[in-house]
């Protein structure tokens, strides 16, 4: 395969179209879409739309005239379409941390009413941080206890009769790997425990399918693959057979039944509405509105499957072209299709923060992770299928063949500092 | 006095030139800057900028080399020069209601480490609703209870040595009523109790000395007096004495110590940092600033003092002219000028509705809320004095009596309908 053959991939590619949404710096091949993705070229129209005429000439009369008060219903209907869930039952709130902090509650106190024995949230030592922190907060706060499994095979063998909640992340926010939501949601659900899924490295990258695969309940990010701005407001889903049932602490003024009666006492709105708390930040939400139209634009084009398959045939090239230029760096990413999101993870023990400040240099912005205790760094290259060409794979694995060829990452300017996710 | 005596203030008012920081519509009296402040007129160049340099030039390299990350504490060290805070005290974060769970929840578990016998919240029967809610949850869960005081002169006799917190809100929603924050602080303290105050209708309207006055923990909104758009972030200040120790259960990753480790396990930044949760969203955060500064141009006219004796001013007129033009409806606010707000608040048993619909007909902007149980409806007026005028009073109030005097509240079109704060 050569150069011309990624362009002739871009050529006869039919999402190709789907980049002219945004954007993006001429030249750059930007891989890190999994962190903040980029601007929708409709989105500083919008914005200003909304502070020119809607805040600025229609004042407090537009959180009915320019429907603002619906917006965390209204995008959460379109995220919704992106992650196998109905109408209804996903709204925009917060940041993912506080979403998992509500949906994490709610499942533990369903769980321990139905059963006191109930006590134990399993999940990943891998995962993410903030649910790591959100789970040890919660554990603490509920008397539970935390169980930290390993591997992707050990998960189900973690769960048993004392499983409360099990709570993954569906996309490794440091290695790519995809977990499998129905086998894994299956084996809660036959120990007994509720499955709270995280889509932040999922959502808008690949086919999500909540009901089907038997979530309970899940969160999401709006500003990596729904490319919502930075920042932008989280999403939370939770399964309508639960979500009258559910009950979550924080009981903000927008999440009551009846909020512009000020009622004394807290009544919680029916089904999703009572997982909303405080007032929404409308300028982040309606630039989440743009980021999330992007995604929906490639409905009419075959929508996620088309996407999935060509994320999946940008990470093959990209996999390929690294093996063959960059054998230095491991990867850390499964081969399995079936197992891989939408990102590959090379790995190196040493050089991980001089190679990335050396291809970015160069115009190639993947990012940088520290390395899980006892594993190697990663560096993570995001293969963002709306708006990543051939090419650009093509390209970034030439750039980092050419780093490491020429040790540019040796260079003083590419010694370390602080990053950013 | 005529109505070229308002006028002639006016034109004489040093603080005048302030309105001109603001897009207001022309010809509308718009007194509901305590609902949602008016769009700053910086405020489109500077989203323009974060949308397409820094967010679609920049990238991920914006949160570092745009400041991004900063954004927080360093709109929140503006707000500290408004409320009386240090710098490096307070931080801009999520929702009032999400940051109100933080503080009560830390105050809750300071109070039960230095006595397990303080297991009573104090706070106002008339409080906004959020903060009740969010009370109601955190006493559920903490076993706690929650005692409602009645009017203000018996808030102090509901203080004992069972309580744990004293929760209130500087300005009443309703009533435009302002509380005596040293008083009630030093009460609270005589009892042993920690105060959580709620700032959202004080913050940038009138001076506020939170050190001064004895408070421990404070909230408060972006979006009303520090016009920082729709559904502007809030604030969280906790007193540096307390900082280090309070533990707060929103454990997100950016209030860890050191975020960019990724670290398994929790460790509370020190200070304030550990009451940020997760990823805070820049395009709405970047229009606060830009609404806060329009506060801090007041600095060098003499500040929130200059601003508090023109709000006075404001206030005193409308109400003097409200009671010969508008005499069937009551005042709700009290007329000793220690006790007000930035607010006026007129209340009727019935016509509160219609009558404020016909107003905003006329092109006068306030609010309508339902009155509390028992009481009758409110009429409110904002009398922000970064912006309005001492002609906008004299109109209100005129336009007010029309109202009145030819019975236009009794159109068909003034029917009742869903209110938004």
């Amino acid at each position: 395969m050569t150069r011309d053959d990624a362009l002739a991939l871009d050529a006869a590619d039919p999402l190709a179209p789907l980049r002219a949404q945004f954007t993006l710096p001429p030249g750059l091949v930007y891989l890190d879409g999994n962190s903040l993705g980029p601007c929708p070229a409709a989105a500083p129209a919008r914005l200003r739309q909304v502070l020119e005429q809607e805040w600025a000439q229609g004042l407090i009369s537009s959180w009915n005239q320019a429907g603002w008060i619906d917006l965390p219903r209204r995008v959460g209907d379109k995220i919704a379409r992106l992650v196998g869930a109905g109408a209804g039952e996903l709204v925009v709130a917060d940041s993912t941390s506080v979403n998992l902090y509500k949906v994490l509650s709610a499942a533990l106190g369903m769980a321990a009413a139905a059963s006191p024995r109930r006590r134990v949230i399993v999940t990943e030592r891998g995962n993410f941080p903030t649910d790591l922190y959100i789970a040890q907060s919660l554990a603490a706060e509920h008397g539970c206890e935390l169980r930290l499994a390993g591997p992707p095979g050990e998960i189900a063998a973690a769960l048993d009769e004392h499983s409360a909640v099990l709570l993954l992340t569906q996309v490794d926010y440091r290695s790519g790997r995809l977990h499998d939501m129905a086998a894994l949601s299956a084996a809660a659900q036959a120990a007994g425990a509720l499955t709270v899924w995280d889509l932040a490295h999922s959502a808008g990258a690949l086919p999500v399918a909540l009901h089907r695969d038997g979530a309970d309940f899940a969160v999401g990010c709006g500003y990596k693959y729904l490319n919502g701005g930075p920042g932008a407001p989280a999403f939370v889903w939770v399964h309508p057979r639960h979500a009258d049932q559910a009950r979550q602490p924080l009981a903000g003024w927008l999440g009551h039944a009846a909020p512009f009666d000020f009622a004394p006492a807290y009544a919680p709105a029916p089904g999703i509405g009572r997982f909303v708390c405080g007032t929404p930040p409308i300028l982040s939400l309606a630039a989440l509105e743009c980021g999330v139209d992007t995604v929906l634009a490639a409905e009419p084009l075959g929508g996620l499957a088309a996407l999935r398959a060509k994320s999946l045939a940008l990470t093959r090239l990209f996999i390929e072209r690294a093996a063959r230029l960059a054998p230095a760096l491991a990867l850390a990413t499964p081969l399995e299709e079936a197992r891989r999101g939408a990102q590959v993870s090379l790995s190196h023990p040493e050089i991980g923060w001089p190679v990335m400040q050396a291809l970015i240099a160069r115009g190639v912005v993947g990012d940088f992770r520290a390395g899980a205790p006892g594993q190697p760094d990663i560096l993570r290259f995001g293969f963002a299928p709306l708006y990543t060409r051939f090419v650009d794979a093509w390209d970034a694995a030439a750039h980092l063949g050419q780093v490491l060829a020429h040790e540019e990452w040796r260079r003083p300017e590419f010694a370390r500092r602080q990053a950013v996710t």
